[in-house]
This record gives structure tokens, sequence and C-alpha cells, in this order.
């Protein structure tokens, strides 16, 4: 078993781009230590459901997933993005293998209740139940799990997870057995203290300066659920978390000189 | 090592309709020797072309992929079917891993060259180099391999595969250590002799016979290329292949008593 595992969570932003996508995965294959990729792609499944005369509807950066959402995000998520990044694995002589969270029952979910918001078909991991076995066992034969966040419920409904939520879950439960670092690559540098400065970036983060930063209006849109995962996964046991940009992921593992790191 | 192995090929005739798909996964609870599941969905993907604009084009059955058309198999093949069957297996408390040919580098392909006709970006298995050791690991491990046909050249180059052919290629890489079996389910009871009346399945069919039965042009479009791929996989030393509805799955099973069974 490994000692120490790395969560890297990637999102639409370097999807969407070949260069800085195959930058990322050629600077990954100079990474020895084991990872398992999470990825989202909100945008592209956007520009899907935008062909399809689909308007996307976010809330506090969460997608609202009615029937029709679900099968363009399934589609793009779990196929288009999942096996283009599996088979750019391919190009740095890597062998990744490509999962949703319902393959291998590796992230169990259920349909989240409706409270004050009605999500669709959006869905709630269950913690406890995450197969980080499967996930172990590939790592071990030198493969790399490279996962889409749509999963499913026991009754086989199809369910959409928020893939920053997923790399947090997936961090936990890592974390009972191993050291754990979690990173989340995104368009920035890292949290900016001034949106239009990449050069302002926040070096740390705990959860007094985080209240202050909300108050004082700094932080909006994707990255205040991004933070609010950033702080229940460290208080559940994972090590490290960051947040920069995926063409700085060299020097998140080398040291940690880049992007935003969150404390307690 | 399992003895036996058994490939299954499903198209999109049991795959578009809930109700047949959830009775042939039932079907299939009952059945203890391992199996690999691999399907199309061509019916599918061409509901999702046409809605985006895109003429499907097919000849003699094969799909002309060009890059747009290249993006909808693979999410509808790789992404929306494929989950969807592993999330259906949930319900029969079965746990499946759906796979492209790229991930853990299963069905390493190369672009289809040019000769009379341009297939696009169609893929050609290199056939000795199939990793059947991961999908014996995972059935080992009690997993359901569910396939998806898409898989990747070594430059990342996404690919098309024919679902008839990817069975049969899986099924000979097998046929070398295990005994093997060949199952193509599709919306028909077997190779009619008159493609209106399904009741007049032919029990058997042999390579004289074929011959015989495209002379008289009682065979055509689809049905072709499944019967070669059939004469080419029995050559190469798989021991049975069967042709009939996904409804006779469990008769197939139990003895050859359904469906039209295929020798040299």
């Amino acid at each position: 078993m490994p000692d120490k595992i790395h969560i890297l969570k990637i999102g639409g932003k370097v999807i969407d781009n070949r260069e800085k996508r195959l930058q990322f995965i050629s600077d990954l294959s100079q990474i020895k230590e084991p990872y398992v990729l999470v990825h989202g792609g909100g945008s592209v499944a956007n520009n899907m459901l935008e062909k399809l005369g689909i308007e996307p509807i976010m809330i506090n950066g969460r997608r609202i997933t009615d029937s029709e959402t679900l099968k363009i995000v399934t589609m793009v998520y779990a196929g288009l993005i999942n096996k283009q990044l599996v088979a750019d694995f391919k190009i740095f002589n890597m062998n990744a293998i490509g999962l949703s969270g319902a393959d291998a029952n590796l992230l169990p979910a259920i349909k989240r209740s409706v409270k004050d918001i009605d999500y669709g078909f959006a869905g709630d991991i269950i913690e406890n139940e995450i197969n980080t076995d499967f996930l172990l066992d590939i790592l071990n034969k030198g493969y790399i799990p490279v996962i889409a966040t749509i999963s499913a419920d026991a009754n086989g409904q199809l369910l959409n997870i928020n893939a920053d939520t997923v790399a947090s879950a997936l961090a936990v439960a890592f974390a009972k057995n191993n050291e754990t670092a979690l990173y989340y690559c995104f368009e920035k540098k890292g949290v900016l203290s001034n949106s239009d400065d990449n050069n302002s970036v926040i070096s740390n983060i705990n959860k007094e300066s985080y209240q202050n930063l909300i108050n004082s209006n700094i932080l909006h849109g994707g990255m205040i659920p991004k933070l609010e995962n950033a702080f229940k996964t460290l208080e559940k046991g994972v090590n490290k978390v960051i947040i920069g940009n995926s063409d700085d992921i060299i020097h998140f593992f080398n040291k940690n000189n880049a992007g935003t790191t969150i404390q307690l």
C-alpha cells in the first residue's frame, strides 16, 4: 500500500484547452507518487447543453440537474472528457483507467433531498462506503485512476456530483490510512485577493481569514463551495489542501511555493 | 483463473428500451460463470446526432466517423450508455465496471487506413495486445466488465470501433487460455431466412451455407459483418458463437436451444 496519496482535481478550463491539458499531463508524467485525477468539465457541458437548446442553471457554483441535463453531463463528463483524458495519458506512456463513481461502486451515492433548492439529479456521496480498495489496487498495479463525477444510487439512478466534493470525499476516505494531499487546479494562480490580478494570490487561508474574506465580499461564486469543501476535508484528516493553477502542478508536488494553502 | 469466459454483445435496440434492458440484466444476475458485456448503441447515437443536426452515415453497417461524430459516439457509448448499464447492474446487486478500450489500454488500436472507403476515426484493434489480464483480474474479484467500443491510439486519438468486432476480438484473446463463447444479442430471435418472420430462425450456419445465403440475397445490412466476424472468431479458436435475442440469454447459457449457432 502506498504511504502517500495525492488527489488532483481539474476543471473545465484546463480540460477544454488541449495545449494546457497536455502540458498538465506531461508534468504529471514526472510525478512518481501515486495520484488520483478527478475532473469536472462544466464549461464543456454548458457548450453541449447550449447546442441542444438547454439552458444551464447554476446556483452558488452548483448545477441544477434535470433529467435532460443529467444525460448531457453524463455524456460529457463520463464519456467525452474522461476518455479524452485517458487517451491523452497514452501520449506520455502512462496507462490510465477512466471511471465514474458508479463503476466498481466507487462512490455510492443518494439523490440529494430537496431543502431550500431542488438540485434535481444531484448526488450526495455515502462517504463511509467509498471503494478506496479498488483504487488502491489499480494504483498498486501502476494504473492512473481518472474519475468523472457521475455516480448512481442503489436503484440505478444516475446522479451528478460536484467535482470538488468528490475530490474532497476521496481525499478524506484515503486519509484514514494514508498521508493524503488534495490539489484543486483551476484557471487562477490561487485564491486571489483581487480577482482581476492573477498576482494577488493569498498564500495561506485559515478558517478565521476565510470568514473575513467572505464578509468583505472578496470571495464569491464557485470559490465558496471550494473552500468550504477544503475545510471539511482538513477537519476529517486530510493533511494538505492546495488551490492553484494546473500550470504549477510540479511546484505543488516539489515544494509548497505556489498556489494557496488551506489550513484549519 | 476462470475456465470458461462468455463474451456478450448487445446493441442499441435492447439498450434503448429500459424494460428489455433491465430484464436482460435481471437474467444475467442468474448466471454464475464469468462474462464480459460489450455494448454498441448506434440507434442512441443516431438520435443524438440528429438532435445536433449531424447526419449519421453508415456503409455496410459500419459508421463513417468524422471528428464531430467521434465526439458524439464517445459521449453516447462511453458516457451515457456505459454508465447507465453500470447503474442498472446496481439494481440487481451486481458490481459492474464500465470501461472503454482506451482504459487500462484494454484494446490498443490504430486508425483504420483508407482503402476504398474513408471510415474517418474508426479504429482497428491491435489484437495481440489486448489487455485480458486486467479483465481477468476484475472478473476474479467479482466485478462485471462492461465495455464501450471507443478506444484510442498511442497518440491519444480517440477511435470508434465496431462493437461486433470488439466482441469478436475479445473472445479470440480470451480463447488463447480459456474456453470461450461469444453471444451476439440483437433485435431478432436469430439469423432469419425471412427477415419479416421472427420464427424463421436458421438454427445453424456454417461457411458453406453462409455463402449460399449471401448469394441468394437472404443476408444483408449489418448481418454480413456480424457473420464474417463470427467466422473469423471461430477460426481463431473461439468455441461457440451464438446470434439471437437478448430475451433468450438464459437459454443460451443453459443449453443451445435458441438463436443461431455459427460453426465452421
